[in-house]
């Protein structure tokens, strides 16, 4: 097999990208090659950039998972896929030997590989990985809206756990990229939902894809969701903002025996109103990542229009311009999804 | 009818009650006259003793509600109990009307009255309530442990929440009356049990009742769950200490997708590690009360022994001595439950 050369682009650390040329890796028995099509920007890859995962991912990593691609070659006993096929990577590597496993719980494997922050990612026009973690998609489907997979798996996952149905009061706390893709999952699985957001761009965006919106700035959202819910509160919370705000709205809005979804991250521990756990019953959900199933539910919300991909991507930059793009999303006030142009084959 | 005059004890405020002379109030049609054989001083009798509740129960409340009795007579319209009848008291009244009684959840009622608080209740020899309230006992329980029912009730609440199952590593945070219970409740289940608590009186109560246990001012909690539990952690754990310490323990012994029980109540707001929530994928469950079906698991598991009474309940006064048994319990580093002997007929 020819060794190809590519362009890849690594974090060199200090908020810092540099595009240069490397070698692909061939694929080896139960490997594919993929070569990408698009990557997004994810709000991991934004803290890379800051340098506040430098000890995880250290100083010459190729970063990036939300990606969509085409296979370019398989590995010895690969069955199910062939070249030209379109695909996704769900970026699990689980170890099948922890307790997590054992109970069935693979993608939060004690031990969890995550590709493109504990390996190398897909910022580079060739990327190889593990067989078992591609999924094939439909053929007609674009290869920039099949960059939004990845994290509307997350959302995918987030409402799979709450287990939203038809007629449930849904409240979305936070509208950044997880939250509108949050949103439009809830909706599509039968929710009333309205979301909870201070950004007017973001406003704006929302009411573009006809959620309902409330501004805990100019209004009370514990009265308003009340007043909404004719006095029941929300049935599902998904607490998206990463905020103590948010974690104190989450409790004053939620129905007896609510179902609230932790999809943010907080490094810190906020204070929790556990009093209104007890009085009214509330769970709270932790939720990481996504399963097969959920991906495939994002593979289906995707092509199905569902998901309005068009609308959540405000961006598309060349990878060779990666240093921009990052430079950019970390300023903008205005983009929700950024994504790169890896390889020219879309 | 004959009016009935009987000894009943009122809360006055500032740690003092008053056993004085009172007139039994005859049952209405739909309500039921129970002569009254013990009640426990439960945790909230014991927050009323401190006037942390006087804006709610008031200055000539009748309190207590961990009671047993026989029928003394019925109103009009009441069915299936007659004089003579063992009995308990479920103690809680729903409005019908609300969207947690919608929601067929009325025993979070968003109006609920909670007998022996917003109403009279059971440190009196007669105590009238309307006939839903009651659940008959067999013939031959002794009343003293019929006693332990309603808090047996609030544990097998919340072990049925959590799902406790065959082969479950179970942790309960804190040895009192209401770990105890929950504690055998769990066992009974099928869970393996393990309470950690620091009070020697009762650590050496849990060895008297067979359960393990480990004192984490003396051992790592942690470090010691792992281990017991193969490295995967406890599947279930109850926080029934009430504390930070409780709060920040639950994080870090628990299983991949643990179910954690709040069942302290906490009046103020502890700061929770939701990163571990996200990682692990925890569940948190907030419960209150229970259910008509708490209330028959809980008399079927003081019948059979399950939950052993004797060994809870460590003290017994009468009525006349209300005002030493709080003073003595309030005091006491050895007491698990202390009943109160309302009248002469058991």
């Amino acid at each position: 097999m020819t060794v190809q050369t590519i362009q890849a682009a690594y974090y060199r650390g200090d908020k810092s990208f540099a595009v240069e040329p490397a070698q692909a890796q061939p694929p080896a028995a139960g490997e594919v090659a993929v070569r990408i099509a698009f990557c997004g920007i994810c709000g991991t890859d934004m803290h890379v950039y800051h340098g506040n995962m430098d000890a995880r991912v250290g100083l010459n990593r190729i970063v990036g998972h939300e990606m969509s691609g085409v296979v370019d070659a398989v590995g010895q006993g690969v069955e199910g896929f062939a070249p030209g096929q379109k695909v996704v990577v769900r970026p699990l590597d689980h170890c099948g030997d922890c307790p997590a496993c054992d109970a069935g719980h693979a993608h939060i494997c004690h031990n969890l590989k995550f590709l493109g922050l504990d390996t190398d990612g897909a910022m580079q026009e060739i990327w190889t990985v593990p067989a078992h973690v591609l999924h094939a998609l439909p053929d007609d489907m674009r290869l920039d809206h099949a960059a939004l997979i990845e994290p509307a798996a997350v959302a995918c996952h987030d409402v799979a756990l709450a287990q939203v149905g038809e007629g449930d009061d849904v409240l979305v706390i936070g509208g950044g990229p997880i939250g509108v893709l949050v949103a439009m999952v809830a909706r599509a699985a039968g929710g009333t939902v309205t979301v909870s957001e201070v950004n007017p761009n973001r406003l704006a965006i929302l009411d573009k894809l006809g959620l309902a919106t409330l501004n805990p700035r100019e209004v009370d959202l514990a009265a308003e969701v009340t007043g909404r819910t004719g006095g029941k509160g929300a049935d599902v919370v998904f607490e998206v903002s990463g905020t103590q705000a948010g974690v104190d709205a989450m409790t004053t809005v939620a129905a007896t025996r609510a179902r609230i979804v932790m999809v943010a991250i907080h490094a810190t521990k906020p204070q929790i109103d556990l009093f209104q756990f007890f009085w009214r019953e509330l769970k709270l959900l932790g939720a990481r990542v996504y399963t097969p199933a959920d991906y495939d539910k994002a593979i289906e919300l995707v092509a199905s229009g569902a998901v309005d991909a068009d609308t959540i991507i405000t961006d598309v930059s060349p990878l060779a311009d990666i240093q921009a793009a990052f430079e950019a999303l970390d300023a903008s006030p205005t983009a929700l999804k950024s994504l790169i142009k890896v390889g020219d084959i879309a």
